[in-house]
């Protein structure tokens, strides 16, 4: 039987397990990527293992979503994201270089590998062939210490492009034409292959735009197949070597298909608040517009910029709308600049910004109240523009510079008709992306070798493996379905906090009981006791992390959330699920003992354990736990088991813990 | 006997009182220029005026403080703003399109005119001979109304330049010499007037940056002769014909005379955190530097950042810093990108930024903690920067990029013979000004004619016209010492509602009582009662307008603080000074009766009046005012005055009150 594409990534960097939909596997990661909101944690964590270097092949840092820096923690993080990167090997990008996802398919996305990273957009370089993940940032931290990832093998869902594009339809359209037919859950379990004569239509940035956002379908990665487009675009980045030829067999069997025909296409727009209400745009023709920004990781590339750019030459934005060109990257800039296409949007009426995430995760440039905003972006969701109550839609550069320039909402189509002088900008790729690497620092070059800590970054404590006792107070009894925002709140005040987990864990639970963080941290351990539905909610690892920062043992609750659940084996917490006999029986203070000699039970397979109360009554609670699972758990947790695996299986906690 | 410059546009546009050192003297207004954050209060009080129409010959609205719009507030500022220019007759400046200071020398500086401003850095084109003063909101909207400004007559200090700059010094270095020689405190009540061969060796750039950073010296204004340089910059800048000759005469007289030989000069830098701590900058050589930053009113043109960008050119700013260019306005953003510039920046490892005031008031690219900043900016106040405790030096461009280049303080001569390759870069005006001026939106083609108010912008009350009785309770009695911080909090949970009197009004006094605020609305006028030195601190106005809004009619005090005793005449309420026995006697709660015909007594010049407690004991209050306070009181304040004087004194309610 043939095999997709993604079978042959996955079967090439297959450790552990087989490629059945639905089964575990574990995964070789050549190339992981982390970025500045996310990245501190990832190295904090990585300094915790106490390894020296990072594992894999290459490992990157950006500095993308904080680049205004409006805080000096902003700043001391980025800080310390390059002294982690010079310190343990990784390249590391200077805020301002550019968004992550941009840069690395410019310097590093490579056809046929494996890349993991802590950013839900990592899919882009699907679009030239690479495998590519988002993933949490332990994840990540313990793909850096050479360990496997795990995933369950998702289906394969072959999207057969037919046709070609017509005039004003982009790559963009593609996909939200995809959002518009599947919906915003349509790709949740999938991995979403573009295949056909449309695909091999499409220029490697094109994919792009549509592995890219592939993210807004729940999908957990897509990807094209490796043609001379690939080639093409790899020889104008400087990197034509790294082409290799990947595409399924011809008798690959995939789970589903799905028939998209290009030439049926038509500028389309995503309606406010959700990346899926996708219309065209002569639906929503003459919406008055107060803003358009061009950029993202989606639509911020030389190629996207250029076409908006064309259309804004000799022009003038609306005076009624403001107009924000944030490119990708630097490169992008600087290829724009030096093309003279900067000059000529200024003149236009454009505010040039920096590269940056900035304005997509309402950062900067936050829409006026009760006004429009078209961006080039890839969500919508409500609020997310920094206001409550947004109007945002999303749409490609080309739909976008037309509503600069009429000031609403307009069919390019109709606005060429209109002004007569308008055409079709196209599509064209740089000949050469041959910008400076200045911002682009390689581990070589690397100008720290120890790590540069801000009063706001803290240690990641990595916890002893488990032992043969553990008796503790019930620190804190709740009731059913706490969630993690419960746990850790998502604030703003609580999550400037996120690079220092000792300032962090001080707001634990603090909407249950604002003694608990104290009082968890002065004694010597201690468990959680919960009701049923524990940890519902995100899939926010701090919710672990800080209660293990803070020394509980475990947590025995009727049931667990999933993620949650997974969350405690990774932080080395033990979850027993009781029955409500033994909740009930269970006070506040009360003293509790795990009977069992606990490391022996948890690595043999052991299910059921006695849980004594005050040292009389005895109840016995579950542990439902994979032979992987119990394994990080007698460790210590994700990171001090990825640790010894990576020392030979020694166990051992590491030298500087 | 002669006249100094100053004088001579004094005399041009005096309409009350005389030259004469100290004296207070009215002369009108020609341009005013407000910004976005102290614009929304302007434009508010020019709506509670109720008048149609701009007076003056020119006004410019900028939004240049908070472009990044990093909470819709800011961008409900700016909307407002355009909306407001608009409908009264204003040039508008989108966000973007630069820094008041640059975009309105570019535009409408013109030699013999006067400027005010609601920004500090106001003086800057008096490198033009326009004599341009910082003022206060409401002084701004007043002028717009077509009322005098009120100024006492400053002492008239010539700074006769002689000599040359050597290589490598340049016009920041003699403001950073005259801080250096007079500190931060020498200007102040004066007029600096630039003269002497050395002046006439500056091009009207370099003049600009001295008549800016002049406010560092405390000065009135900072002025230079017209000649051949003032000409051909405005011939550059396409106004050649708004040149006139203007210098002083031969035999004029001045209250001072300070000389300063430029030949002397060498590269200077102001140390942490005061611009006064001026030294050469080898003597701080060889600190170690985390970032540079070049832009600001000061040193943003395209003439101050050209030579930082030939420094640049074909080299890479040090791996260990971070280099930030943000140019004072669009315009020279679009003449650095057009001449291939701001690629050469880019690929040199430098984050091109938007057109903003942005860092220089710690909004954005705030420093890393325990670092060093570089920047051509004109404060470097502890703190200002957006951290405690921060390590800021302000230098030239030449300076700053030599630091980028070596990672730490260098005298650029240094840098020079250790690079080799390396030259003064010099100092280079553009042919031609020519920049698009897309974003500016003069009154003829505005796109409001309406105000648009998000809902954090409020109303600002008008009061009416003094009446006969006063009569109200003692709203709260206050101790000795209040301070405006005590009356209106400048924390920045409560600055963020500047454009939202209502809001903020609620916030009032709210340190000594909060339960004030409240009380005050629902009673029917009333008084506050303190003891001495009332109003102390800042010059905020709205220590007296939300007093007003809250409806309190006037404060009875053992003294006032001298500018928050002229804010309360400016907001209509009555400031009488009372004994230590009155202040015993009145109790909070207690009801206050002004016994005299108020509004006659205080127009007829009365000192004493008669303060009947609970309708009991009677005191005798007096009040100390000028002619002009009394008329500005008797009217309902600065604003109602200056309506009435704008109608033809006759001291009516505006219409729409």
């Amino acid at each position: 039987m043939g095999q997709t594409l993604t079978e042959k990534i996955l079967d090439d960097h297959l450790v552990e397990g087989e490629l059945e939909t639905g089964e575990e596997i574990g995964i070789e990661i050549d190339q992981v990527l982390t970025q500045d909101t996310t990245g501190t944690m990832v190295w904090l964590q990585f300094e915790a293992m106490g390894l020296d270097e990072v594992q894999t092949e290459l490992a990157a840092q950006y500095c993308d979503h904080q680049t205004y820096q409006f805080d000096f923690k902003n700043t001391d993080d980025h800080r310390f994201l390059r002294s982690a990167a010079g310190t343990y090997g990784a390249h590391f990008s200077r805020p301002g270089n550019g968004i992550c996802h941009n840069v690395h398919r410019e310097n590093f996305a490579a056809p046929g590998k494996t890349l993991l990273g802590s950013d839900s957009h990592t899919p882009t370089p699907g679009g030239l062939g690479e495998l590519a993940i988002g993933a949490g940032g332990i994840d990540i931290t313990v793909a850096m210490g050479g360990a496997p990832y795990y995933i369950e093998m998702p289906e394969v869902v072959n999207v057969r492009l037919e046709g070609e594009l017509p005039e004003w339809a982009t790559a963009k359209d593609v996909i939200l034409e995809m959002l518009r037919r599947l919906t915003v859950k349509g790709g949740v379990g999938k991995i979403l292959e573009y295949t056909g004569p449309g695909a091999e239509s499409l220029s490697a940035p094109e994919r792009m735009t549509i592995t890219n956002m592939g993210t807004e379908l729940g999908a957990t990665s897509s990807i094209f197949a490796t043609d001379e487009q690939t080639q093409d675009y790899l020889e104008r980045v400087g990197r034509g070597e790294e082409y290799v030829e990947l595409q399924p067999d011809d008798d690959a069997e995939y789970d589903d298909e799905i028939v998209v025909d290009l030439s049926d296409l038509e500028p389309l727009i995503a309606e406010p608040s959700m990346p899926d209400k996708v219309v065209p745009v002569s639906e929503v023709a003459g919406t008055d517009v107060d803003q358009v920004i061009v950029g993202s990781c989606t639509n911020g590339a030389f190629e996207d910029v250029l076409p908006a750019a064309k259309m804004l030459e000799g022009r003038e934005v609306n005076k009624t709308t403001e107009m924000i060109v944030a490119p990708g990257s630097k490169q992008a800039s600087e290829l724009l600049a030096r093309q003279g296409w900067v000059a000529e949007m200024m003149a236009a009426g454009v505010n040039f910004s920096e590269a940056t995430c900035g304005a997509c995760i309402g950062i900067g440039h936050v829409p006026a109240s009760d006004s429009v905003s078209l961006r080039t972006f890839n969500r919508n969701f409500e609020g997310r523009s920094g206001i409550e109550d947004d109007n945002v839609y999303l749409c490609s550069p080309e739909v976008a510079a037309a509503a600069a320039l009429k000031g609403e909402i307009v069919d390019p189509r109709d606005l060429a008709e209109e002004l007569g002088d308008l055409e079709d900008p196209g599509f064209e790729l740089a000949d050469e992306y041959d910008a400076s690497k200045a911002d682009l620092i390689s581990p070589d070059e690397a100008v720290d070798d120890e790590l540069i800590k801000g009063p706001n970054i803290g240690d990641v404590p990595l916890k002893d493996p488990l032992e043969a006792e553990l008796e503790g107070p019930a620190l804190l009894k709740m009731e059913d379905n706490i969630t993690t925002d419960h746990i850790i709140p998502a604030t703003q005040d609580i999550l400037m906090y996120r690079s220092n987990v000792p300032k962090l864990s001080e707001f634990t639970l603090s909407r249950v009981d604002d003694t608990f963080a104290q009082r968890a941290l002065e004694s010597d351990g201690g468990f959680l006791v919960a009701g049923e539905n524990y940890g519902q909610g995100s899939s926010r690892e701090h919710a672990a992390l800080c209660p293990m920062y803070l020394g509980v043992d475990g947590v025995l609750a009727q049931s667990f959330a999933r993620i949650h659940r997974a969350n405690l084996f990774n932080f080395g917490l033990l979850p027993l699920t009781i029955d409500e006999e033994t909740y009930d029986a269970i006070d506040q203070g009360d003293d509790i003992e795990i009977v069992d000699d606990v490391e022996e039970a948890v690595s043999s397979g052991a299910e059921e354990f006695t849980v004594r109360v005050n040292g009389e009554e005895e109840f016995t609670a579950t542990l439902d736990a994979s032979e992987r699972e119990r394994d990080i758990l007698a460790a210590g947790g994700k990171l001090a088991w990825t640790k010894a695996q990576a020392e030979g299986g020694s166990g051992a906690a590491p030298a500087d813990d």
